[in-house]
């Protein structure tokens, strides 16, 4: 197993728009796991990827209920300061939900030779969960660290956990805990 | 709003294989909606579209617990005999989960002039919802029809709706019974 | 090099629609050389792709000059029977130019293995030329057989083989001739 | 028509590292053009699109003659400071030769209610035609501006405006001098 880090939509509009957001506090709290996971992938030489929502101003997906929000080269759409950046990392601008998603995150994996993604960040059952499930899709591994993923209410976080931890993919797909994936993949 | 109806994976080698799984006997039950939905789109001229599991025996996806089924060419491969057909329908092989996954049914859609998709069948959190979250990524508003789709496990398909009837895309993404859709659609 | 032999466009309703047409007449004449490559193919267990026009009638490339033709589920977007056909074989069909516009025909490859992609057919510099650039750009090799190729005018092909016989991606793009290839591969 | 100017390739480490290459020189002389084109859509309000190779280090694309250059988060990767740049315009990396290959490009132009791409920039044949075979293909028509694009050699640069006025999808891809282009569409 190679595996990349894929770090979902920790930016800066959500984070210091809606300081008081249930997802805001929820993922703040998992900020130091991120950052010492990164740390261990950097050490290993993987990949740690940032996947940003990069939207435009008039995008479809803001004729809904969602305000514009995360647009293509604002300050808002950058990763918050709270998390460690190195220079080697990779920043993958996305324009919807999945990581994936008219990107060429497929093969810049490929081209690192990774066979698995480690998906973290928000929100669990919209970009996190896309990009798990594109990830397999496209043949790769994913393990979902759901200590270390939100979404805008409890139940939407734990109905997803609940629903995918024993999918018919599984083990193609694993949801497991980031202690339980540092102790089985670093410790080895 | 000029809709497709997308019949998700209603394949033979779900429902012939597995005549006594939760998911066939559930899915059995919403057959003649299905059926009664398809005519009425096929009277208005709007698509009716069969979206189906075409794997290949050596698929990736079949590394986990999923035995292979669904192989391209096969007849467990094509719609079961419940669903009535006609020749103006569509046949829509995909290789993965959602129905938009390396296929040009995006490009059919548009060359169709329709701007909305209305998905039913199996399995609700899987195939049926990347289906629909590929659609509004593609620029497609996409309705769930809540008594058309069935998973696994009775929570599989309860939790999905619960988690997007919701959801900040909303009403881009909307979930509704089939009898709402027809009053509101057809109606009209 | 594990390759894959791609024959492209060679269907019925170019060859039977216009057979005194100078495209028709040329590719023809290399009919026999495909059926012995595909014969070489199958008998390594190397995988022979038919990637085949399936246009719906209302296209957008049917606005220009070009009459509709190929269209999905006729007998004109079926392989002339001059080419011989094993169950083995695969049936790709593509809605544009190149073999792998909204296909799955990249993930086919990796799942048998094939690091290559040998490409006959029609025509020279559409179909055939677009398959083989979308082959390099999705990390494949790509080798243009250029006596199994031929376009509307003997000036597009000849003219499409001298452009990139040593284009700056040259040897992951490589124009030979069947001998040369068949020696290459084959014999050794 | 709503056209978009789609400038490939015009960039660093082509233009200072190959200063005497004929591409190059060939090059700077249609930049002035280029700025006036672009001038001219910003002034309609229409969408300046600057396509740039954006490659890894260890990309397939590199295990030919071509040697490592335009990296991604390089200054070699960036637009020449000859061309002029608004904040209004849009910069879209891509990590192989079409402007649409794995970008949402594509979505950008609908976004942006765009029906067409004026295409320039280097190289003619690679670059610069699949991008305009790409765009037919998803249903944009393509003008290609035959005085604002140059090749490795003059022949190849020709040869592809030779192959490519004349076919089968004309006029849905059409081959113009800027003269005619300006006057058709601006002058109107």
């Amino acid at each position: 197993m190679k595996p990349a880090l894929i770090i979902v939509d920790m930016l800066k509009d959500t984070f210091n728009k809606h300081p008081d957001a249930f997802i805001t506090k929820e993922a703040l709290k998992f900020v130091p796991t991120i950052n010492r996971l990164s740390a261990m992938f950097r050490d290993k030489g993987l990949p740690v990827i940032f996947s940003c929502d990069s939207f435009l101003q008039g995008d479809f997906i803001f004729q809904g209920k969602m305000k514009p929000h995360s647009i293509r080269g604002t300050d808002g759409a950058t990763v918050i300061d709270e998390l460690e950046r190195e220079t080697s990392d990779i920043v993958s601008q996305k324009r919807r939900f999945s990581a994936f998603f008219k990107t060429d995150l497929d093969q810049t994996l490929r081209t690192f030779g990774c066979d698995t993604v480690t998906v973290v960040g928000i929100a669990t059952h919209i970009c996190v969960l896309t990009t798990v499930l594109d990830a397999v899709a496209l043949d790769f591994k994913a393990i979902l660290l759901k200590d270390c993923c939100a979404a805008h209410k409890p139940e939407y976080h734990t109905g997803t956990i609940q629903i995918y931890k024993s999918s018919p993919i599984y083990p193609l797909i694993r949801i497991m805990s980031s202690a339980d994936f540092i102790d089985e993949y670093f410790n080895l």
